[in-house]
């Protein structure tokens, strides 16, 4: 294992983080609230430590896959365990698990929040909760790479563990390019969906704030019934927005650079994924009729709660514990699908679900045809093997995780659904799931035991299962 | 697709289940009740159909994997309709969904019941319902093989279809003989278990129907409270012989060629099985300890339920749905997990949990060593990536089938605990699951569409997945 250049890049990340953290120390300033101490305290603590530990470059050691993995879990923990110091200095989430939860789940966009009443934060803890989804949403070693001078080798085992599917596409030869071209458009859409709210009348903060929420597929608000008392109309333009953040991000960039709208269209996943949307959007809207005032309502809250939950953002207009039960099942299905591959979403992504559907049929006419070849086809082109391969053990993995955290967590005693969607809605990265842990209540409750092995599964769904599984795998730290 | 052959041997299937039905035909005589007469016509109908299609010889047409898939897919489902014909004549189960819910059910070794008063039934209906189970656990068409003369090719085919597991061991190079000795230890471990029974002094009746039930692990009790009114060592008794009969027959088949115990004990899949059933009974004794009298009681009760739920048999000494969280949760997993590959039990299978265990290790460990061979080995041997590939590919096939089935029978808007493990009970073959379908609840307040999707699971579970969806696959039918 390459120690020095891991708690060399560990060191730059926490610098980093401090740069950031002086954006809601501002927000402090113009508030004239006083946690502007907590955050200056936060900001030279990490700031130091960040100094101190990358004061030193490494030699040139070999940098592998093992330590992208390592590198990019561990980064991942300490930076929301600083990011939690302001909640516990402040006063607004005096304790620590519970702060450390509230900054995991924001930074893995989940949303999850051991709040009851968000809105009794002060304005530089909800801007800097808001701001963990935005810098989780597209990765924050993707910005590392993007921003700073990085030795090659080690750029492509970084931005491997980090970004979410099955492949990881380089958009163009280098991959600096690549991290910054996500990086620009992810600015640009943000950008303006904040100047849209903005339009539409909503208060700056609240823009601001519902931005980062949305755009990094996150879904932490700012007031405590979430999204229902904006405007229809905003709540609309946050319904598409949503959808948008959930797309492949290669999607935008062959926008931008030339491809007409129709041929960006022709991405298998994209088509998947909106056709997935409209056909639950239809059935639940005939399903919970009854819960909706009218046509519009019905279209309203049924398409942003689809898009909410598939995107795994988890914000909400209704109370959809109260839905009907095939409702209440097709958002389960579509908490576990979640959103497209290289976008901010969580969960296990369309192009896996599409894969294993193809590999499955393939299966299914071998039987029938034994001499015919078995490629998976995508996008006109045969996967690779190996990717193919790959989604097949994710999906397992994926399950032995998911069992062993309802198994624990079903120790508390709540009832199966709580365990089960709670499981659910972290692994996924969405944020309320249903029961106990439905829209309008919170993940409070539960043990601290419960609370590490959430945060574990939050963390493990945003880094795909395995810098997480190797962090901890003994194998991962004997030396050869 | 060879229409003759498939035809053929459909009639021959019709003949034998004709024969079979004369068991329960003498036990109305023995016990003059008036149901004589509809096992009568059954039978007649049944033969005289079975011989008409049979009597002409196919030609020497081929029979490939698509043939045995059909050709077992269709036979069960032809002799469950045929099945569900005295229930529907003697007035026990006068609607024929609900007669071929239970035929389905019964040959599928599921257990699902739609009766409430099961002690009302006449005790040939009784005897013929317990008796699919012990028909249904080692399969019809093994039976076939192994007393009829059949051709070679087909009977590879014929064979794969209908026996559980990611592989399909010959024990000895002739397939027949393979069926046959499989058919032996069968009867040999019935009888023994009905022999020991009468020991302890049950009812003649009572211990037959019992050791159907116990040796298809099915499920069937002809009294209403299942198996909680037989002694403390009845129950113990039957414990033992679910998880005996969960265990891969091949283990018997060694034990009975002059293999040690030690020896047969090697076999990887038995001794995670053993150790899975310690496990769950040591975590529910503790967890549910609230709900058992003394610690013997709790032993009894934990032994008897994780062997009847990871067997797939489904018998009750308690109502589980009143357990603690956990225990229901243990009880849920085991549910999936099911026995052992090459049993008459169902579910998942043990073999293919450990395949998918050690090809998910194995990844991780390419990870961090990427010039590393990727071969996983069972019981010392390395297994073809064909068997590994199709262990992943199955679980993707599974979830496909349970996601759809929960869909639609949500539309019937009961819970969705309910209609979670109403969808894993049948189709992992258990019997009863937890809420509106726990082990005092039945299944008939089911909507008809919702009885067909279950009996779909069913059978889907018991042949594995493959030959339920190719019957149903357009590319089957589709001529070269």
């Amino acid at each position: 294992m390459n120690h020095s250049s891991i708690i060399y890049i560990l060191g730059k990340l926490l610098q980093i983080e401090a740069l950031i953290m002086l954006l809601p120390l501002f927000v402090s300033l113009i508030y004239r609230e006083d946690d502007f101490l907590p955050f200056l305290i936060t900001i030279a603590l990490t700031g130091a430590v960040g100094t101190a530990i990358s004061f030193k470059k490494p030699g040139k050691a070999s940098f592998y896959a093992r330590e992208g993995f390592v590198m990019v879990a561990l980064g991942w923990i300490v930076m929301s365990v600083m990011g939690a110091v302001p909640f516990v200095l402040n006063g607004d989430i005096p304790n620590f698990t519970d702060a450390f939860f509230e900054t995991v789940s924001g930074f893995t966009t989940t949303g999850s929040s051991i709040l009851s009443d968000v809105e009794s934060l002060s304005h530089a803890s909800q801007f800097w909760r808001s701001l963990t989804h935005w810098i989780g949403g597209m990765g924050v070693f993707v910005f590392m790479l993007a921003v700073m001078p990085m030795a090659g080798a080690q750029n492509m085992h970084l931005m491997r563990s980090e970004s979410p599917g099955p492949e990881v596409g380089k958009l163009v030869p280098r991959l600096k390019d690549t991290a910054k071209i996500l990086y620009r458009l992810y600015f640009a859409l943000t950008v303006l969906m904040f100047i849209i709210l903005l339009i539409t009348g909503m208060d700056g903060f609240d823009a601001v704030t519902v931005t980062f929420g949305t755009a990094g597929t996150g879904g932490f608000a700012i007031r405590n019934d979430s999204i229902a008392s904006y405007s229809s109309l905003q709540q609309i333009i946050i319904s598409v927005f949503m959808i948008l953040f959930g797309f492949n991000f290669n999607f935008f960039y062959f926008l931008t650079f030339g491809k007409s709208l129709f041929d960006a269209l022709k991405m298998e996943e994209i088509r998947v994924y909106l056709l997935i949307i409209a056909g639950s959007v239809v059935v639940i809207m005939i399903n919970a009729r009854a819960c909706f005032e009218s046509l519009f309502d019905a279209f309203r809250k049924s398409l942003f709660q689809v898009a909410s939950i598939i995107t795994t953002t988890g914000f909400a207009t209704a109370d959809f514990d109260l839905w009907p039960t095939l409702s209440k099942t097709v958002l389960v299905m579509l908490m576990f699908i979640g959103a497209c591959a290289g976008s901010t979403g969580g969960g296990f992504k369309v192009s896996r679900v599409i894969i294993l559907f193809k590999a499955f049929q393939k299966e299914l006419e071998h039987f029938i045809h034994p001499r015919m070849v078995r490629n998976v086809h995508m996008n006109g082109r045969a996967l690779k093997e190996e990717t193919v391969d790959g989604v097949k053990v994710y999906l397992g993995a994926y399950i032995i995780i998911f069992v062993v955290s309802v198994l624990i967590v079903g120790y508390e005693n709540h009832d199966l659904i709580t365990n089960f969607t709670a499981v659910a809605a972290t692994m996924n990265n969405i944020g309320p799931g249903l029961s106990m842990v439905g829209p309008t209540c919170n993940f409070a409750f539960f043990s601290p035991v419960s609370k590490y092995v959430l945060m574990f599964d939050m963390l493990a769904g945003r880094l795909e299962l395995y810098p997480m599984l190797l962090l901890f795998a003994p194998t991962t730290w004997r030396s050869k």
